[in-house]
C-alpha cells in the first residue's frame, strides 16, 4: 500500500514537472475592457430570452417552411420586419430562384398472405413520382446494396436497413446522407423499382426522417422514401418470415423556377465597416415539422447574439453581417447565392459560422483558421470557458450555408451544440418548439455573442500563417 | 456524536420493540411444495422469451387490429392457432356482432392571417363526420367548458386544453378520459360545431391520441378530434395573438353489425375443474400503432403465464381460463358479452385478473377480496416480493374487461404495471413492439404465473367474508 502510493506521488510528481517544462500555449491577449464588454454579454445573454422568442414567433406564426414555398417567402417577409425591429441596419432580401419539389401524397403497404399493414414513410426530396407493387430486397447497408448483383434487385423494392449510431457531433449522420443520397441512383442503376432506406434518426418513435437526396440528374433516379425505425423493424421481421410486398405511391409538384432568398441584416461596424463577421441559421425547413432545431434556433441564436452586441454602450469595430439563408434543405441553394452574390467582398470576410446544429448546450469550440491564428482561437476558446466550453481543434466545417465559402479562403468557427438527440427530431414531425430549452438557448446566445464580440472588436487576421510572427505570449 | 448515536440506538430499540409487540399480519401459509412450484415457475419465467415471441407474432403477423375490422377476425384465428400450439384445451371462439366504426379521413389546419399550418390531429373513436371551419375557442379543461355560457361557444369549435398528468399508477388518465367522453356532448349541446381536445397523453411527440367518447347516444354529439401536444402548445400561442380559425374533416366509416369476438382457451384443473381462475387481455388495438403495449402485451403475458403452469409435472386444481377479449378499445364489448354469456357459471369464479396497462415492470399487487380472505392476498404477495413486487391495497379494479365482474360478486386482483410511461405510447402511433423491454416482460410472466398458480392450486375463497374465522398466523 505505502509502495504504491509512493509510486502514485513519483508518477504526479514527474507529469507536473513535464506539464511544466512544456512551452505554455500562445493565448492572445485580450485587453481589459474589451473582456469586460464579453462578461457583460454573457451576463445579458444569460439572463434574456430574446432568442426564445424569435424562434418562439418564426415557428408559430409562420410555421414549416418548404424551400420556395409561399410559406418561406412569408418568412422572409417576417424575418425582415424581424431584424429591422431589432436595430438592424441594411436589413434587405437577396434573391434566387431554385427548383422546386414538394411532396403530395406518399403511402406504402405491406402486404403479405396474413395483413395489409401501413407503413409511416416519407418520400424524400427530389425523388420523382411511384404507383409500385413490388417484392421487397432488404439490404444490412448501402454498401451491401452497392455489391448486389442487378438481377437480385431488378424489378423490385430495395430496403436499406442501416441505422444511424448516436453521436454527440453529429458523426453518425454520414453514413445516413449516404444512403439517403446514393440509393436511388444505385437502385436505378440495377433495374429496382425504387428505394426504401431506415430513416437516418437515433430515435425509435413512428416518425420518417425527410431529407434531400444528392444524386447528380439527369441520372436516373428510382423513387425514394424513407420509413419510420419501427416500421423499418417491422419490415425486416416480416422478411424473415417470408417474401414481402409493398406498395409504394408518391405524388411530388415540381417546377423549375420557384423564388427563395436569403435575408441579409447588418451592424455595421464603427472602424472597418467592410471587415464582415458573417454569421447565421437558414430560414427554410423541411414541412413536416416546424423547423424549431433545424434550423429556426441558429436563426435566433446567432441574430440575438448580434443585437446583444448592437446593444452594447459602442459598436465593435468591424461590421456583424447576419445572414438567414433560404432554401438550405433542398441543396443548399442560399449559401451558393450568398457566395456568388458577394465574390468580390469574400476576401473581407473575416470569419464565418452558421448556427444548424440545435439549441443543446455548445460543448466545443473549433477553429479553422491559419497557424498562426491559433492564438486567436485560444482566445476565443479562453472567453467561452465560462460556459462550458471545451477548446476543440482546428477542422471547424463552418455550417452548411458558409462551409463553401472555406476553399476560397474564409476562415470558419464552429460553436459545437451537444447532438446527442438531434436526431431524435431532426427532419421529422417531432422538430418543433417544445424541443427547445430555454436555459440551453441561453448559454448558445452567450457563446455566440462571445466569439462574435472578440471577431469584430479586436484586429485579428484568422487568416494568419504559420510563418508569420506569432505574438507574444502572455 | 456518541450522544447522537446513543439516541439514534434508543429510537431503533423503541421501534423494534413497538413492532414485536404489535400483531403480525395474519398471512395464509403455503406448503412447501407449492412453494416449490412457484419457485420453478419464476425461475422459468425469468428465462424465458415465450411472451415476447407472442407478442411480436401479433404484432408482426397482424399489426393493427380494429374492433369489428377484417385484420381483428384474423388475430381471432390467429390467437386461436396460437393457444393450440401452445397446448390450451377447449380452445374456441365466442362471437358477438359490436357497432363498427373507422376513422378514414381526418384533417385540422389552422388558418391565420399569416399562414395555413396543418395540425396533427385523429378522429376520436364514435365522432360523427365533420366538414367546418370555425373560430376556436380554447377552455383550460373539461370544467371551464361545461360553465361556459353558450353564447361564448356557439358556432365555434371548442378546444379543451386540458394537459395528463404522468403518474406511476395511470391516476391522471382519469381527467383525460373525462375531456374525451364528455366534450363532445356538452359542446354539442352548446350549440359548438366541433371539438378538438389535448391530446390524452404525458409526451411532448407529435402523436395524437386515439380514444373512444363515452357520449350517451343518441344525444347530440360534436365531431370529436385529439391534437398532438405540441399542435395543442401550437394552437394556444396562436390564440395568445389573436383569433384564429380551424378547418377540421372528418370523415368515417360506420356499420350497425360487425363481427368481433373472444377468444378462448383453458388449462382444466385436475381436481375441481368447474372452478375457474379468469386471466387475459384484449386482442384488438387501435389502428394507429401496432398494439404492443395495448395489448399484445396482455395477450403475451397472460397466455405464457398459464402455458409455463401447463408445463408443471402435475396441472393445479382449479381451471385456468385464459380470455384474449374483443373490442375492448370501442366500448369493452368483450367483456361485456363473456359477462353475458358466462352469467351461469360466475359464481365458480374465483378469481379475476386482466393484464391491460403495458408491459413495464410489475410494482404492485392488489386485491379485492372479502376481508376474511385478506391472508390469502398476503401469502401471494409474500410469493411476489422475490420479484420486487410491493403488497398493495384491497381496491383492485381488475382490469376493463373482467371489472364488470366484480359487481356481480367475482373477486379481482391487479398486478400493476409500472405506467411512468406507457401514456408516452398508448393509443398513439408509437406503439409498437420497440416500447416492450423483454427483461420486464419477463418478469410480468412470473408473476402472474405465481398468482394464478397459487389461486388454481390452492383451496382458498377469496370471497370468504371477514366474520369467518382466519386462518391461523404462521
Amino acid at each position: 500500500m505505502r509502495t504504491y502510493l509512493i509510486a502514485a506521488a513519483l508518477v504526479l510528481i514527474v507529469a507536473t514537472a513535464a506539464a511544466q517544462t512544456a512551452p505554455p500555449p500562445v493565448v492572445a491577449p485580450i485587453p481589459a475592457p474589451v473582456q469586460a464588454s464579453v462578461e457583460r454579454l454573457q451576463k445579458a445573454a444569460l439572463a434574456s430570452d430574446a432568442a426564445y422568442d424569435i424562434v418562439e414567433g418564426l415557428t408559430t406564426e409562420i410555421g414549416p417552411r418548404l424551400a420556395g414555398s409561399e410559406a418561406e417567402a412569408k418568412a422572409r417577409e417576417w424575418a425582415v420586419a424581424m431584424l429591422r425591429r431589432n436595430g438592424f441596419q441594411n436589413v434587405r432580401i437577396e434573391p434566387f430562384t431554385i427548383p422546386y419539389w414538394e411532396r403530395k401524397v406518399e403511402r406504402a403497404t405491406v402486404i403479405t398472405s396474413n395483413s395489409r399493414q401501413n407503413l409511416v414513410v416519407v418520400a424524400l426530396g427530389g425523388s420523382p413520382a411511384a404507383n409500385v407493387e413490388a417484392e421487397v430486397a432488404r439490404f444490412a447497408s448501402m454498401a451491401a446494396l452497392t455489391d448486389a448483383a442487378p438481377e437480385s434487385v431488378r424489378g423490385k423494392i430495395v430496403f436499406i436497413d442501416e441505422p444511424t449510431i448516436r453521436t454527440q457531433d453529429g458523426a453518425g449522420y454520414g453514413a445516413g446522407v449516404a444512403k439517403r443520397g446514393q440509393c436511388g441512383t444505385v437502385a436505378a442503376a440495377k433495374g429496382a423499382a425504387a428505394c426504401i432506406i431506415r430513416s437516418v434518426g437515433t430515435h425509435s418513435h413512428r416518425f420518417a426522417h425527410q431529407g434531400g437526396t444528392s444524386a447528380p440528374r439527369p441520372a436516373p433516379f428510382a423513387p425514394s422514401a424513407a420509413v419510420s425505425p419501427p416500421d423499418a423493424d417491422q419490415l425486416t421481421r416480416l422478411l424473415a418470415r417470408g417474401p414481402v410486398r409493398v406498395k409504394l405511391e408518391i405524388a411530388v409538384e415540381t417546377r423549375a423556377n420557384a423564388q427563395s432568398g436569403n435575408v441579409v441584416g447588418e451592424i455595421v461596424g464603427r472602424e472597418r465597416p467592410d471587415e464582415i463577421i458573417l454569421i447565421g441559421g437558414h430560414l427554410d425547413s423541411w414541412d413536416q415539422g416546424t423547423g424549431a432545431i433545424d434550423d429556426g434556433a441558429g436563426v435566433a441564436i446567432t441574430t440575438a447574439a448580434a443585437k446583444l452586441i448592437r446593444d452594447l454602450p459602442r459598436r465593435p469595430r468591424r461590421t456583424i453581417r447576419v445572414v438567414l439563408f433560404g432554401a438550405e434543405e433542398t441543396g443548399v441553394h442560399g449559401g451558393a447565392a450568398y457566395a456568388r452574390d458577394h465574390t468580390g467582398e469574400l476576401a473581407k470576410h473575416v470569419v464565418a459560422a452558421e448556427s444548424d446544429f440545435g439549441a443543446r448546450e455548445i460543448y466545443r469550440m473549433r477553429s479553422r483558421f491559419g497557424e498562426g491564428a491559433l492564438p486567436y482561437a485560444r482566445a476565443i476558446q479562453r472567453a467561452l470557458a465560462p460556459l462550458r466550453i471545451n477548446a476543440g481543434d482546428n477542422l471547424a466545417n463552418g455550417g452548411p450555408d458558409v462551409s463553401g465559402l472555406r476553399p476560397l479562403g474564409v476562415p470558419m468557427v464552429e460553436l459545437s451544440q451537444n447532438g446527442w438527440d438531434y436526431f431524435d427530431y431532426h427532419h421529422t414531425p417531432d422538430d418543433t418548439l417544445d424541443k427547445i430549452d430555454r436555459a440551453e438557448l441561453r448559454q448558445n446566445v452567450a457563446a455566440y455573442a462571445t466569439f462574435v464580440y472578440l471577431a469584430a472588436e479586436m484586429d485579428w487576421d484568422f487568416r494568419k500563417a504559420a510563418d508569420t510572427p506569432a505574438p507574444t505570449a502572455r
